[in-house]
């Protein structure tokens, strides 16, 4: 059976040039990088290489980069350590209501210890104005975490206004670059934030390695404490292949940047405009402009999402309800409530996330499937039949 | 020229069955564990596969298994986790003056968020007697936590005897196992412990994963909050290869546990033995009896550590003066200290650990460099030539 993959948001496979740069980091320079000897230097100077090539790509300094075992770790440094090393200044902190998991978990964390969160609104864009920042932040505010784009309908935020006024009013900003990074320019300094996250296995790098960026002279409190491992503020023997594999990965995601947007973009506007002229009653969902170039959402309505999803599946398509991080939840998407879309159509919404390996001749075999799926259960609905009968009204 | 690696106690190779293992993880098996499609549940069926080997081959419950980046997260979340949650008993830590960076770092941050922590003294071989847990425990002791094995001297502590004392009067009992599993027979449920915390990388699996064992009913605040991963305690994406990776490692290490200590020992005690009889003044640090296999550590007379160890570097041999993750510092070793060394012998003291791939032959290479190398320092050494003139007295 013809299988194809349509979640690269969720996680992209392991590009093979990159598991060339870490395979022998594994059995033969198998050093701890923090051992003095020579089997140790080894792993130190393809870490201290990684480190540089990785701050040259982003155009910011090696003493800037430090290596996590995710994006999920990463912005739990930013917001913990940064809301409990920078708690002087005030216990305020300000996300948006459409944040990762991580950002919103660690957010719950901090409450329970007593901080305020302010959770910005979206419009229905999926959209963070910088006006709502400019009501919600005061002098109590020492963090405010926005994330540059999201993972589930891929709208991407005004990080350059939102952090002038988050440092207007003496606030640090952080943001969840991890949909981001490799899909899009990313420039940090022209960004003007203090701390970036992001993680390896969104562009074709390794799982279990993300960055956490610390701009110069922002110093959040230690998440995981231990050695002298990145310059003491990150304990744990580091991951060596997983540094090499993360940086070969995003050399080679920035330096292919434009033909790879190019093409991704492509066949995810000839999905979109096909959806939209082959199946009626489909709302898509984000903003059409501000979006990364990957990410599809509709909501089909009359249908459940994760039927429609199963169906596919059976027909050896993956493609998302929310975001993997999510599943297992029965809730509707936050992040679709947010943008004002209502529960039943936020239940019938799926996101199609494309990748630099999906061809035209894939999302043609996905729109044939998914016109006669979507058209399968929708004649099995009780509240299509009652639409259909009522002449196209409900 | 000929290199030998003594250092198995800072890392290992990876076991080239246990890459072969991980493999199809890295660029065909790709998917998200997390996601509900068909690539998704390839690694979600191989994360469950490879929790439910752990747990059998450690006589607990799946649901006990928790992944983690390592095992200093892992330390970091049993006690700073651990603290949070358990501070309604009261705001009292016990651990040891010889715990690893990873316990020692959590707790200076404990006690600087208001917790009170004693650091129990060990006895000259570096063992934690029972009398000592017994005189520091109180009614506000919320958490204990002792090494199974240090990492610096490997003396063994007894752990089933300190965990009853801690659950006698009420407090939860957690063990840093990192050095020991893999390395010495490690039975949790004699043991008694609540938590414990061992990493993939000491015994020939993969950097980057560990685990924490939680015993059902144990509750720790999470370190890392985001998803739905690791029953809702542990966010951020699955990294399936590793987990792969590791459950494979401890896989071949517990199935070959006798035949692996067995050589290992008798490598480490011909090299003590020799060592013993042909270069004079040196004293060899930690416990003779309980002991890891894998661990000798030797105080040589009137030379600096970190001479010899550059020497033998120059001569293809890896070892260590404390452990890799203190590098970097100045500082003597804080576990010799503690056992009474005075400063300049700990200054003068080297970590040789052995492993399964350590032949009679390499030691024996090693042996006659050690032997000559220790006579060069020594020969420069303005101190042994007084202590020699004086007629061996200092």
């Amino acid at each position: 059976m013809k299988r194809v993959y349509l979640d690269y948001s969720a996680t992209t496979p392991l590009e093979p040039k990159v598991l060339e740069a870490m395979t022998p980091y594994f059995t033969e320079m198998f050093g701890n990088a923090n051992s003095m000897h020579s089997f140790g230097q080894e792993g130190a100077y393809a870490v201290d290489e990684s480190r540089r090539k990785i701050a040259e790509l982003l155009n910011v300094k090696p003493t800037e980069i430090y290596f996590t075992s995710g994006g999920t770790e990463a912005d739990n440094w930013a917001l913990k350590g940064g809301a409990s090393a920078y708690k002087g200044k005030g216990k305020h902190i300000i996300t948006s209501k459409i944040e990762h998991a991580a950002i919103l978990s660690s957010c719950a964390q901090l409450e329970q210890e007593g901080y305020r969160v302010t959770y910005l609104p979206v419009d229905k864009g999926g959209i963070v104005h910088p006006e709502y920042l400019e009501q919600a932040i005061d002098d109590e505010t020492s963090i405010v975490s926005i994330m540059l784009a999201n993972n589930e309908i891929g709208s991407i935020q005004p990080i350059k206004e939102l952090a002038a006024i988050a440092h207007r009013r003496g606030a640090i900003f952080h943001t969840d670059a991890v949909q981001a990074m490799g899909s899009i320019p990313v420039d940090i300094a022209d960004l003007g934030v203090d701390m970036m996250s992001f993680s390896g296995h969104k562009f074709y790098g390794p799982k279990g390695i993300g960055v956490l960026y610390i701009k110069g002279g922002i110093k959040p409190d230690k998440l995981i404490a231990g050695g002298h491992q990145e310059r003491t503020r990150r304990g744990g023997t580091t991951n060596v292949p997983a540094v090499v594999g993360i940086s070969k990965a995003l050399e080679l995601a920035l330096n292919h940047l434009d033909e790879n947007y190019r093409h991704v973009k492509a066949v995810r506007d000839h999905f979109v405009s096909e959806v939209e002229r082959r199946i009626p009653h489909v709302i898509y969902n984000g903003d059409r402009e501000k979006r990364l170039p990957q990410n599809a959402n509709f909501a089909f309505e009359f249908i459940e999402g994760e039927s429609l999803l199963l169906r596919l599946d059976l027909s050896g398509i993956a493609c998302s309800s929310g975001s993997a991080c999510s599943s297992g939840s029965l809730e509707p998407s936050h992040v679709l409530l947010a943008t004002g879309l209502p529960v039943e159509r936020a239940h019938g919404s799926i996101r199609f996330s494309f990748g630099k390996n999906t061809t035209m001749e894939d999302v043609d075999y996905v729109l044939d499937c998914l016109c006669k799926t979507v058209n399968d259960l929708r004649n099995l609905s009780p509240l299509y039949a009652e639409f259909t009968h009522n002449g196209g009204k409900l």
